[in-house]
């Protein structure tokens, strides 16, 4: 790699794109070479972004990169993003995936959760998942880094100390809310302001794309098939989300156990109070709130984090930082705008 | 009329249909016969509008009216309501059209400000503005009220007592603020709830369709043209709207002169306080707040009211109630959800 | 009772009693006589309450009722009307307590949960828990309903068809959702607008004087003990609630046993979607989502109403309604405004 | 100065403040050594303020700064500001003030607009007014700066291209809208979340402190006595302000002399679109829009910042790196949080 770090963004007007520019801009060893966006192409960032204007607005917009470039971040949908990645690869590329194509290791998921067919089992078996925590070292020899799930994310972080614990449990309940954002930038009735405001709902309760990813990493760590019952919830915010554990379980200092198993991570902070997902706004901290209710032998984990930071773009970053060999904290924020 | 009053709502899967619904439905003389609406006909309304599923829920919207009617609501776009109010005219029912499409007298304006050719001049002129509080007696007799747009009804109540009392000005700045349903139900980028969130702008600030709406009225009620300069702004809210006027003048006692000129008027509130939207949604009222700045020579009038109601659909239902000779304030809701 | 009932307000400047106000001013047999409030007795309603100025504006708020009445609804602070119930009761008149006072018949979850030892023992059985679809026929004649709290209503509404069609399970997880005027009229610092807007977080999760009454009414209805696991989480809009119940246990053809349970229930409506929170705000609605998750073994229970509505004040009016022998629907709202 | 800025704040526990630790933490010049705080002192920032804990959890706040310092930045009430920078001076720290108490140069206006009399004549005459783009070699050699308000802010960057062209005019009407963040954190009825949601109001509107600023500033630039009509509006969002300047005059190609004023300026934007809030949260950014509307002899002027940065903190920020010779842009973001 040069001095530089040539990072070149597919899918640029995205709101996981929108993140990773803010955050890329403030790198002191990365340059932005192209933006791709195929819808978008050949206009100015001024005209398709207007809120980067100030910083980027002359650049223009390429149908594909112009430039040579390390490292590609694709924030395409899910099934774009199956077909690019092979062929980036193929042509030596690093690439972090922000869609969902290549997080789970089981090929046939994908027909039932995705609804496409996956036919790239052998790349699909070079993908590391990008959860730092628990797969740093695989995250520094990787060509490919699927970037996880916002959901995951945070339920996993949120669930790993009992796991590595290996504290006996059977079901895992997750109720986890998130604000809109996490929906994406496509215009849905649903989320027209009017009728987003002072407004919220769960949604795919029978059956979401991140059940079969969390239950997949859960195999990875532990060894182990659980069943992962999953609500989503969408609250009237833009950002942030909240993930609440039920595991039934005995157990006892679960403070310590999680103080333990994160101590030195840089990015999580295990919290005496409930978190605000305000405390976590545009930064790529996770913060969780263990505690144990003895009366329904139920241990309750919060875990906070901002969907479109430690949830997607900013540990998209954090990963890049690993495969280059940086300083893993490098221009990662970690103080919230507040309010 | 039959002691019931039939009532038939043409475009009902919009903000203003959903609101002249909640208020009809409490209406103790009015029946709703049909709802129609072109793009979702032979659909229940449980599945279309899922709100009013406890009440309606499993009535079907029609494509044309099943039932015979007294009177039609018109929620429809402006072009369309420009043709379908001279046919309802013509088959001897009643219309309250609640479109831009005749509202101003001058048929040229529309070219202009609507992009379309009015081509029925006869009608418009038979059309009465639907502002009770100056045109309460044309409205009783008329057979078709062009409903006022929102901008305009919480500007020409805070105008009209300077008007009425001939006061000398030249010159009106209205700059008036917005909740983002006036905008409709139509799904836009801007109004995506992430984006919309946290965020407040100008629109059309070179132009818009509701100026020449208000320079028309003012010009009915003073015999004068006047130049009114008018800047919209949308903020992050759902309804509600608070325009401000600043008009240079000389005079005094401006408090007594509101008091006085809407003395009696059931649903015009004079305040010692500028007054807050949260204070009128849902409702029928206007609030004004007149003061005089003496520093700078100018009469300054706050107006607000909330764009669904005295601004819309409470405002049709008021005229409705006075063109079939009905209580004018039945079923007018004058108490806000607070909070 | 005289043809009018005439209706008395303690506690009149909260959010419960605003919206009680909103609501019986519209009821045809209802005459406010008395807003009584000690901390701002002799002001009147445009300065304490100024929304409600064009309606009630001239009304002076009382310090003790000046005039007689049949129904007092207590809106205090739960050790005030500890106080005041009996007090009322002794002078003969009936009561809807919206306090907590006396809603748990075990006078001894006071102390842990209210931080009062309870002195009115014999009160307290007498008091009628005020969930009409569960003990309609007490209510009636009652001379004391204590009305349910938000997230009580909620949750049992979701919970009683099990209880009733005995059900086996032995394990219930609620996690609720709030709007901010579930906390109340009163100042904090987490809901100052800047902090609490785009914020989302859990409280009370170790204990929360909800779940005593949860589990007294339970007690009620099956004759069994049973723990809930209750989480609240506060969410950046004004009112709505949305609870979700988690119940392990096995069962087929839930949504048949909810239409069951509540046919002909003129305020619950089952839903074949996970409701919006939307679509209830300001009505006295309560939508449940009932839907079974093979995987899990678990029932999952959607509820949705408005805390200030069926979970406060228009449960009141509806217990006001039957203790008087009124229509029991009477003056209550079913369609929300939109949007 | 050394190597490392050693940096002081006073008052750390309002939005200010925060929004200068945000800033601060990232500058690689900057040290923060004590966060003083009279309410506060002796308890951790963890507890005060815990969305810092990630980075400066442990950090105690000071009732004095007890390391030597640079440079203090006081995010004080007023009055004590007044007592504290003449304090400071005197031990020959510098001083970047972020409240009014030395902003205006006429020490009566103190009385009228602030409550108190200003006693520090001398000190008041050495004050550097902290607007950069039109101070910026007055500030470098300052030992005070009294940084600007955020309405002044906007407002003169907006109204400056017309003073600096001799452009005629003698009216000026400012209409200005903000997010409620401007109010502080102190807690008001009227900012309590389930009031301020969905709500929106004029205040002020006879008499705002601003004023005065604004007037003594134009006089400095233009050594005019000019008068402005300024009204302030809250709007439902916690950061955020757009200020729209009506100025009666004649002028030709306002773009082009707004392009050529601030031509180099590294945060100003001139804007083609009217800007929107939310493209400049977070960052020290201001947009403009000018226009020109012919019909009513206009010059119309947009302005959008973000109160705390451009309008408050990144401003104090961007003095200090003057103050002390420091690349004016340092660690000063121009990209915000999107969305």
């Amino acid at each position: 790699m040069e001095q530089t770090l040539r990072v070149c963004i597919y899918g640029a007007t995205g709101y996981t794109a929108s993140e990773l520019i803010r955050i890329l801009v403030e790198h002191p060893y990365v340059r932005i070479t192209d933006l791709v966006s195929s819808s978008t192409a050949g206009r100015k960032v001024s005209e398709v972004l207007p809120h980067l204007t100030p910083k980027l607005g002359d650049l223009v917009l390429s149908k594909e990169p112009e430039e040579d470039f390390d490292l590609a971040f694709l924030c395409l949908p899910h099934e774009v993003s199956l077909e690019t990645v092979p062929e980036l690869l193929s042509k030596g590329k690093k690439v972090v995936d922000l869609s969902g194509a290549y997080r789970i290791r089981n090929p046939k998921a994908y027909e039932e959760f995705y609804g496409f067919v996956h036919r790239y089992e052998d790349v699909l078996e070079t993908a590391v998942y990008g959860l730092p925590e628990f797969f740093r070292e695989s995250i520094k020899g990787a060509q490919l880094v699927a970037n996880p799930g916002c959901y995951p994310t945070a339920t996993l972080l949120a669930l790993y100390p009992l796991i590595k614990e290996k504290v006996e449990f059977d079901s895992v309940i997750v109720h986890a809310l998130s604000g809109v954002s996490g929906a994406g930038r496509g215009l849905r009735q649903q989320f027209h302001y009017p009728e987003m405001e002072e407004n919220f709902f769960a949604y795919s309760v029978e059956k979401h794309r991140h059940t079969p990813e969390m239950e997949d990493v859960v195999k990875r760590l532990s060894g182990r098939e659980m069943r992962i019952r999953f609500t989503p919830v969408v609250v009237p915010a833009s950002r942030g989300m909240l993930s609440t554990l039920y595991v039934r379980t005995n157990i006892k200092d679960i403070e310590d156990l999680y103080r333990e198993t994160y101590s030195g991570e840089p990015f999580i902070t295990i919290s005496r109070t409930p978190p605000m997902t305000k405390w976590v706004l545009g930064t790529n901290n996770c913060i969780l709130y263990p505690t144990y209710d003895a009366r329904s032998s139920t241990a309750i984990i919060l875990s906070a984090l901002d969907n479109l930071g430690k949830g997607a773009s900013s540990q998209a970053v954090q990963n890049m930082n690993l495969m280059f060999g940086l300083e893993e904290t490098l221009s990662l924020p970690t103080v919230p705008k507040f309010p």
